[in-house]
C-alpha cells in the first residue's frame, strides 16, 4: 500500500474557507488520478502539519470526505483513498454554492434530512403533515382493489397526461370547488411537488422574482430557489398575502406570484373572497401570472373555505395544483395541475421525459375511489375527526403552553403555528426534542428570516400522543429556558 | 374591442429567422403589457403587408402564436389577443436554444410527440417498449391486491430511498444476476427514467462528455442532453460498444460512460463477457465513471446474459439501473438505482425535493409480487412467449421483407433493428405509415445521424397484429419506393 506525500498548503489569504480547500484539493487529486484507490493517507497530525492548519480545521474537512466516500478511516490501518470517480464527481457537487450558479439542486438542509430519517422510526411526530393512519379508509381501497383485480389487463405507460378516467373523476371533484373545467386542461403528477418542480424546469425565466406569502412552505424546498429565480416573501395579514406589497415588475422584469391561499402552509391562513379577487386583478395589472397551491383546499373543518384563485379566474393567468395527499393517502403520490391547454401540453411534454408519468396503478385506484359514492361521507368524517383533534391539540396547548406560546385558532389544515417566548432558543429545543423522540419543524425552515415560531401538526398523530409530546417538550423548555 | 397598431418589421439581415423574430415580438408586445387581451389583430393580409413579409412566413408565426395560446383564431371574428402571462413566458420557452443555453428542457421531438400521443389509440404499434397485455399476470396482481387489502393500514409518504421490504426484494432479486448488495445501496425511483434524470441533474460536472453507445436509447430522450453536457456515440461491433475509440478525457476534463451492455435498446447487441471486463479496466484507468443501465437484464429468450458490470465492478465505480418496466408492468414506475452509499444518500436527497418518493402503492404491491414464489413461473413463461414471438416476428419478415431488409437475431429484449434499402425513404415511411394507422420507431431517433434503420417491437403486439403491420409497411414501401 502506498503512502501519499504531501506538498500543498491552503491560501490563508483567500475567500474559500480553508476546509473547504482542503476538500477541493483532495477531490482534485483524486479525480485527475494522482491520489489512486487504496492509497494510505499520511496520520492527521502529520497532515495538519504538512497543510499547516490546526487539527479542527483538518477533522471538518476529513469528516466531509469520508462523508461522500473519497476516503475511509479503519480503526487500525488509518485512513485510505476510497474514492471512486462518482464519489470524486459527488465531492464536488456537495459545494453549495457552485449548485446556485448552475441552478441545480442543493442538498436538504440538516434539519429537514434529520426530519426526514426520524419520520421513519417510532417516534412522536408533531412533525409529520400526513393523514392519521387511524383515519386512512381501508374498505374503500379494498373495494377498488377488488374491482381492479376483476378488471385490470395491463398496467402499461400511461396516457402522457395521465389516465382520463382519473382526469374526468378530477374535473368533476373540481366542481365542488367551483372550478370548470375539462380533462384536457388537467395534468396528472407524481404528487403537487412534482408539479412545482415540472413548472419552474419549464416555464420560470432566468431571473425572475417568485413573490410568495412569508412564511411559506416553498421556503422548506429547493424547488424555486434552483431555477436562477429569486424566491421574495411578501407579509400576511389576517385576510392573506398583502399583495400591495409587492414590488411591480419593470417592462423588462419577470415576476411571479406563488401562494397558498387555502390554509397556508405553515400559518394556515386563509385568503379571503375580497382578498382574492384583489390580488387577482392586481396579478392582472401588473402582468403577475399566478401559482395556485391548493394541496389543502379539501380539508377545512365546519365551513367551506372561500372558492380557490382559479375558479375566479377568467384568463387562464391562474395555474392550479392540487393533490389527494393531504385528503387522502400521500402514498399515492397524485396531484393535478390545472392550466390553460398550451400550458398542460407544455408541462405533460416535459413530464414525459422526466419520469413517463405517475404510477398507473396510483391512479387506476384513485379513479375508483373518487368514483366511489362513499368518498364523500368519508371525506365528511375525516374533517370531522380533523376539526376535533385541532380542538384538542389547542386545549393541550393552553393547559401547558399558555404562559409562554400564542397561536391563531385554524379552520383547516393541520397545523398550529405557534409563536414562542423569546426566551426559548428554538434551535436548542429542537435538537433537545429530537433526543427525546419528539419532532416538531422549526419555524425558521419556513421564513425568510429566523423566526420564534414552530409548527405543530395535529393531523398525523393521536390526541394522546399529541398531548405526551407537549409534556416532553414542556419539561424540555422549563429545564432549559427562563420562562 | 380594441384593434392594434402595428409600426415594426423584422429584420431581414439577422440571423434569426423571420417567422421568430414575428412571434419573438408578439410575445414581448403581450408580455409587457403592450398588447391587452381581448385586442383585435389586422387581417392576415394588412399584418403580412405592415411587417413587409410574405403571407407564408406570417402563417408559420401565427401558427405558432396560436399552439402556445398567445393568440386565438375565432372564425367571423378573426384573429384576439388571447395569451395570459403563462402563455407568454410559454412562448419564451418555446425557444429550443434557450432552453439548451439554459440547460433546461427541450421539448420533445415531433416524431415523438407523434407517437406518444398515438400509442394511447387503436393502432397497430410497432414501436411499443412494453410487455404484451396478454402476457399481464393478472392473477399475481389479484393475490398482492388482496394481501394488501388486509394488512394496509396508511398510505403515507414512505422511507426516502424507498419502502425497506421492497429495497430487500431487490437485492435479493439481483443476487441472482451476481449483484450482491444491500438495501442501504439501493434507491427505488419512478422507473429508471427518474433515476438517469436525477443523476443527470446532480452528478454531472457542467461540459462532460457523455460516452455512449451509437445507437442509443438516451439520444431519443432530452435528460442527458439538457445538462449541458456532451453526448457522444462511440460505434458497436458484434461484442458491445468499441471502447477504445472514446478519447480518454484529459486530465481537467471529466467525462462519463453510459451503455446499456445487456440487449441495447435499440439494436439488442449484448456486450460480451471479455468486453466487460476490458470497459471496467478501461473506465478505471482513464477515470471514467460508468452508468449501466440494465432495463431489459431479466428479459432474455433461452440463456441468461453476462454478468452485469456493477456484479465485476469493485470499486464502486458503476451506477447501476433496473427496472420492472420491461419485465413485468411499466405502469407501476419502479425502477432501482444500486450505488455506493454516498451516492445513493446524495440522489435520496435531491429525490425528494423532486417527488418525494415513488407511489407507495406500487412499491408495495411489487415487494408482494416479488417475494410470490409464482413471480418465478410467470418470468420463465414470460420468456418463452417473447422468444417465440421473436421467431414468429423474424419469420414475418423473411417472408415479406427479405429483398429490402437485413437484421441481426436477437438473444433478447424487444426488438429487431432492421436496415432498409437505401432507396426507402424512412421518414417519408414513417409519415405514411402513422396516416395507416401503423407505428414503428425511426432509427434516426436513437442515433447521432441519419440512418437506415427502423426500431420495430415484436413484444407489445400479438404475432397476427405484427404480421398486419409488417404487411401493410409492405404495401406502402412497393407503391412508394423502387425496391
Ligand atoms: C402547501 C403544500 N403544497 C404541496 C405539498 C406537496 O404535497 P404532494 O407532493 O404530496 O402533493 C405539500 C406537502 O406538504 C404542501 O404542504
Ligand atoms: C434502455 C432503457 N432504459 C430505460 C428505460 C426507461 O424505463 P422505465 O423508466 O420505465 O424504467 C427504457 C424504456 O424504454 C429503456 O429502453
Amino acid at each position: 500500500m502506498q503512502t501519499l506525500n504531501v506538498n500543498w498548503q491552503p491560501d490563508k489569504t483567500a475567500a474559500t474557507p480553508i476546509y473547504q480547500q482542503i476538500t477541493n484539493y483532495f477531490q482534485h487529486q483524486i479525480a485527475r488520478g494522482d491520489w489512486p484507490v487504496g492509497a494510505k493517507l499520511p496520520s492527521q497530525r502529520k497532515l495538519a502539519e504538512a497543510f499547516g492548519v490546526n487539527r479542527s480545521t483538518l477533522i471538518t474537512a476529513l469528516d466531509e470526505l469520508i462523508a461522500v466516500g473519497l476516503i475511509t478511516s479503519n480503526p487500525g490501518s488509518g485512513m485510505v483513498i476510497s474514492g471512486n470517480h462518482w464519489s470524486s464527481l459527488l465531492a464536488e457537487h456537495v459545494n453549495w454554492s457552485q449548485y446556485v450558479k448552475a441552478g441545480q439542486f442543493k442538498p436538504n438542509s440538516h434539519a429537514l434530512q434529520k426530519i426526514n430519517q426520524f419520520e421513519t422510526d417510532a417516534v412522536i411526530r408533531l412533525s409529520t403533515g400526513e393523514p392519521a393512519p387511524e383515519q386512512f379508509p381501508r374498505a374503500l381501497f379494498q373495494k377498488a382493489f377488488a374491482h381492479l383485480g376483476q378488471n385490470l389487463t395491463s398496467l402499461n405507460y400511461t396516457e402522457p397526461a395521465g389516465i382520463l378516467a382519473l382526469r374526468q373523476q378530477i374535473a368533476k371533484h373540481l366542481v365542488k370547488v367551483g372550478i370548470h373545467t375539462q380533462p384536457e386542461n388537467i395534468l396528472i403528477t407524481s404528487g403537487s411537488l412534482q408539479a412545482l418542480q415540472l413548472v419552474s424546469m419549464s416555464l420560470f425565466p432566468a431571473n425572475a422574482t417568485i413573490y410568495t406569502e412569508a412564511p411559506t412552505y416553498v421556503k422548506s424546498l429547493h424547488v424555486f430557489q434552483s431555477a436562477q429565480t429569486h424566491l421574495t416573501g411578501i407579509p400576511m395579514d389576517s385576510q392573506g398575502l398583502a399583495y400591495w406589497q409587492m414590488t411591480p415588475p419593470a417592462k423588462d422584469e419577470h415576476a411571479i406570484i406563488y401562494s397558498i391561499p387555502t390554509f397556508n402552509n405553515p400559518t394556515g391562513i386563509v385568503m379571503s373572497a375580497e382578498r382574492r379577487q384583489q390580488t387577482l386583478q392586481y396579478a392582472q395589472e401588473h402582468r403577475l401570472p399566478i401559482l395556485e397551491d391548493a394541496a389543502y383546499q379539501d380539508v377545512w373543518f365546519d365551513q367551506q373555505p372561500p372558492q380557490p384563485l382559479k375558479a375566479l379566474d377568467t384568463t387562464g393567468n391562474v395555474i392550479y395544483f392540487g393533490s389527494i395527499s393531504k385528503s387522502l393517502a400521500p402514498g399515492l403520490r397524485i396531484g393535478w395541475t390545472v392550466a390553460a391547454k398550451p400550458v398542460i401540453d407544455r408541462l405533460t411534454d416535459v413530464r414525459m421525459q422526466t419520469d413517463y408519468g405517475a404510477s398507473s396503478l396510483s391512479q387506476l385506484v384513485l379513479a375508483e375511489i373518487l368514483a366511489d359514492p362513499e368518498y364523500e361521507t368519508y371525506q365528511a368524517n375525516f374533517r370531522k375527526v380533523l376539526a376535533k383533534k385541532a380542538a384538542a391539540a389547542q386545549a393541550i396547548l393552553h393547559r401547558y403552553w399558555d404562559d409562554f406560546a400564542t397561536w391563531q385558532a385554524p379552520t383547516g389544515g393541520f397545523y398550529l403555528w405557534v409563536r414562542l417566548a423569546d426566551a426559548i432558543n428554538i434551535p436548542k429545543l429542537f435538537d433537545l426534542a429530537t433526543a427525546r423522540n419528539v419532532l416538531f419543524n422549526p419555524g425558521s425552515i419556513y421564513d425568510f428570516a429566523p423566526n420564534q415560531y414552530v409548527r405543530l401538526s395535529f393531523s398525523y398523530e393521536s390526541s394522546e400522543r399529541f398531548e405526551r409530546g407537549i409534556q416532553i417538550l414542556t419539561e424540555l423548555i422549563h429545564a432549559n429556558f427562563a420562562v
